[in-house]
């Protein structure tokens, strides 16, 4: 039995005891988050697997470990000599964890999970299924994290205001416009948890998760007033003063739970993906709770003008970053060790001296020759690859600054690489390009475009299993929605209008397991073009300024038109970039970015 | 007053007496079908509208008749003179129906339609709608039908089967596999409304609704057999025994409304936007409805490899029909009298002289010149365009046949157009080629593919105000669900995934009022393709052998994978159609697929 067994069986021990015969842990915070502190991170200690997505469903015998295809081969490894199960998410003939848990569940059963660790709306659904089982939920108890010793504590790092030249709009008008639609939608009060909601509304940034500048706290928002519950500490008498002029009072972080049990007869808004569930069984029983998307209410997603000029700055030093980064690992290949993380460690140097940064905006994906296909692959500094002057580095990065968040991939060729890579290198240049030069009705959301990308490889029957694209956030995080652009309907999901002023990445890709994967990436904003009879015209401007490897693009897999949109794009990436290059640089870039 | 508006007066009084303030008048009939016999066009008789698509409201004072795009030129000459005012669908600021009665009802009001010509999900909707202001909801009674004078009868047309040689699966086989869905669903009995399901289930078809051969009846189906309700008259001795040895008995036609109300404590499925008010009214209320899309159950819109032979063999002989027609046309205009009708004319002759031909899939639009820019545009045959060799005429038609059902457009160029008119023709030819030309992963909808046709239209800022194409029957509607190609995203409407054997059209266009109409309609099979690691790959099989008119084509607007496209279309049209062709018409076809 290995360390993580022996803490399966003590929590086995106590599941006995309190008549538990499945009990999950998932990855997540009271808050739902994507990425979370270590504190959260149970699943990690019970077993072992480190990934940022994984659900642990321990029963009274079995237990197994759901994720992603992000991490199967990680998984793998990491839960070898282990007795847990890896159940591969999304492959043939593997349950969903809720499936497998409604299977499995004997009759008049017991479940428990934290319930502050569970959203709102799969309890909801494991409610719906284990009644045909008469099997019942304890939620009320984190009987997993109360075993931890050493258990981290919750950090609460300083909260800090970000002026109104950063954001671009006060927290007092966000604050009038989300009640106007309060109103005209008769919600008396709105639950905010997701942290970057309330981070955005609050124009307030905070360092309690890695990468995201966010703060933990709740937001109970009335028609007047409203209350923060959050770690006192972290906040200034100053910003305590500012946010108290506006109405908005500190409380404890704990407390939201006893508050919302004393509402009464009001209706409550609050989005059920992003509330947890014992927060949500908390709620008195009078109260109507409204339950939806509350993207029309807090609008982040729709960046204004001042952010919008902020990013666009900062594309252009982020892309600098990169652009210099691109020349070093071109002409230093061969000549110098390099290995993946060393040339991720120099990329982040790099960002590191641009005015306003704070941090990269995620783990920098730096992946060589085959590890490439992995799409979120993790160089682990003490063992991974060195780079050759021979194929090709996947490099996708992206920093956080003062002046927004940026997310680029661009893959680099080191050396001769095959006329079948570069087919796909090509097609992939060709889809992103495509996608980026839309013209379309108001009104398409990402499902409508999504084909404009994917088009090209599905043509040679080659797709990527992925989304082609997400959301960003500003000084947030760096996967935001509702805006994305897929193929897949999901009836959980809706799909979201593309509206002026928001920020889609554009990253179609090509994954060949144990040969090669490909994957650029440009983050699109979405502007106003011309209204006419027919209705108002969008159209995409690209924020992303570094040139597309040419040693990578085999000219005969592109049309005219795809030629023409690449080199106006390269014609602009050396006109951008150039003041800020060396005069070594100015001439490489130069050729870099020739016309075809 | 005009005649009709005497009529309104008269129902006008009957309201008063019975405290109505609302009356509606759809076009509908029991079936909710989009086409319909004259007995039903009540609405018709009180407003003097003859388009397809109408709804009229009366109300104490005023009355208003809402209808869409493809009529409001002509619902604005009908009624000319008349008190009823004109509310253009879709329009900026024009209410929908249920939004205009729930305005101006008065509280405590009374809202009346006649139950059976309103489908439950409308019906539904008014219900809640009104509650808010306490009204309530009349559906007992035709009124306006009753007041009626020398209201024409009911048809019932002869009943036939289809042989197995046409129709490729049993009756027998088709409610085995019905009934196995059942059980799957737990359902105890299925309810069918709409006339198609219940003709392409039981293998029948009749002639009692224009252009399309399906008979009046309801269908209530449970695990072991089947009531038919329907006019017996209509119904061999033989049909009626066949019927009886595959456990279908039928029933009057009018007795589903009592049946109904019989039944008990099961499990019924029946889809809402099908089944009419009344009848949902009446079902037991110990019986628990599930409404759904049956498509599922009833998936006549995947042809099987009969009806897909069978429909490539008709859709030839179409094409030399339509080709013969075209070339016709081309060489006789400004030598002789043509004129819009006379064309049409000309045309179904043509057809009509197809083996196994029963009759048109729908009115020819035959439209020349400006006249083209109306998408539904009816040619009034003492009345309409005289052709002249300029400008084009575009003729959107099919067939009936015993071997499937046709539909295809083409714009015929008959003299000198403009460079401008040009363009919009040879971007029209582009975008129907490439969303033909799709290859895409199975569980793509036609909103996921949609943009393929209409982005070299958005392109240049143009759209076409429609959907891109609508599923076809066979034998059956030739507007059929649940596949169609849109853009739109409409909750109401979900979006079928796009399987092998559906059969869907492809017809974008443009259309400029008072200059010009172009569009250009082929029909597609969806088949299935490769599959391999990524999935399995789908594509189209074109069934229209059709030549697109060169004369509208100017190559400067098309890449030369559309031109490779193009020709290799009309290669295949040209080794398809010379077999059936005159030496001239040859000759001539030749040259009409030449090569660009």
């Amino acid at each position: 039995m290995n360390g993580y067994d022996e803490r399966i069986s003590v929590l086995r021990e106590v599941m006995r005891q309190k008549h538990v015969d499945y009990y999950v842990i998932p990855t997540a915070d009271d808050h739902a988050s994507e990425y979370v502190g270590e504190y959260y991170k149970v699943r990690n200690h019970y077993a072992g697997f480190t990934g940022s997505a994984g659900t642990l469903v321990i029963g009274r015998q079995t237990a197994g470990l759901w994720t992603d295809g992000r991490y199967f081969i990680q998984a793998q490894e990491q839960l070898k000599g282990s007795s847990v199960r890896l159940f591969s998410m999304g492959q043939e003939g593997i349950p969903a964890v809720a499936e497998y848990i409604e299977r499995h569940m004997p009759e008049g059963g017991t479940l428990a999970y934290d319930g502050r660790m569970v959203d709102r709306a799969w309890g909801a659904q494991m409610e719906k299924r284990l009644a045909k089982k008469h099997a019942r939920i304890q939620w009320e108890e984190d009987l997993a994290g109360n075993l931890w010793k050493d258990r981290p504590i919750l950090t609460s790092r300083p909260v800090y205001e970000l002026p109104l030249s950063l954001c671009g709009k006060s927290r007092r008008d966000k604050l009038e416009e989300l009640r106007e639609k309060m109103t005209e939608e008769d919600q008396d009060q709105v639950l905010l948890s997701s942290l970057d909601d309330i981070a955005w509304l609050l124009n307030l940034r905070g360092d309690d998760v890695e990468h995201t500048p966010v703060f933990l706290a709740f937001l109970l928002i009335d028609r007047k007033q409203a209350g923060l519950y959050a770690f006192k500490e972290a906040f200034s008498d100053e910003v305590q003063t500012a946010l108290e002029r506006d109405g908005i009072y500190l409380k404890p972080y704990d407390q939201i739970y006893e508050d919302v049990k004393k509402l009464e007869e009001i209706t409550l808004l609050l989005d059920s993906r992003r509330t947890n569930d014992a927060l949500y069984r908390c709620i008195g029983k009078n109260v109507r709770v409204v339950s939806k998307d509350v993207s029309r209410f807090i609008p982040k997603a729709v960046k204004n003008t001042t952010e919008i000029d902020n990013l666009k700055r900062i594309h252009i030093q982020d892309g600098v970053a990169v652009t210099k980064f691109i020349y070093w690992l071109k002409s230093r290949v061969g000549k110098e060790r390099i290995t993946e993380a060393s040339a991720a460690d120099h990329l982040e140097e790099l960002r590191k001296q641009i005015a306003g940064y704070k941090d990269l905006s995620f783990d920098t994906i730096s992946a060589y020759g085959a590890n490439a296909a992995m799409m979120h692959y993790s160089a682990d500094p003490g063992n991974c690859a060195e780079l050759k002057p021979e194929g090709m580095l996947l490099v996708d990065s992206g920093g956080q600054y003062e002046e927004g968040t940026t997310d680029i991939t661009r893959t680099i060729v080191l050396g001769k690489i095959s006329d079948g890579i570069k087919k796909h290198y090509t097609l992939t240049v060709k889809s992103m390009l495509n996608l980026a030069s839309a013209r379309f009705l108001y009104g398409c959301t990402g499902y409508t475009l999504d084909i404009l990308a994917r088009g090209p490889l599905w043509d040679i029957g080659v797709d990527y299993r992925c989304g082609t694209g997400h959301g960003v956030g500003y000084l947030l995080s760096v996967h935001e929605g509702p805006n994305a652009f897929r193929w897949k309907q999901n009836p959980e999901q809706e799909a979201a209008v593309l509206e002026a002023g928001m920020v889609t990445t554009d990253e179609p890709g090509v994954y060949v397991e144990g040969s090669h994967g490909i994957r650029i990436e440009n983050e699109l904003l979405c502007c106003k073009g011309e209204k006419n009879e027919y209705g108002q015209f969008m159209h995409f401007q690209i924020l992303t300024y570094v040139p597309i490897d040419l040693d990578g693009v085999d000219i005969q897999w592109l049309a005219p038109e795809d030629i023409r949109r690449l080199n106006a794009y390269h014609q602009s990436v050396y006109e951008t970039l150039a003041p800020f290059m060396t005069e070594d640089e100015r001439k490489w870039l130069k050729n870099a970015t020739r016309p075809l």
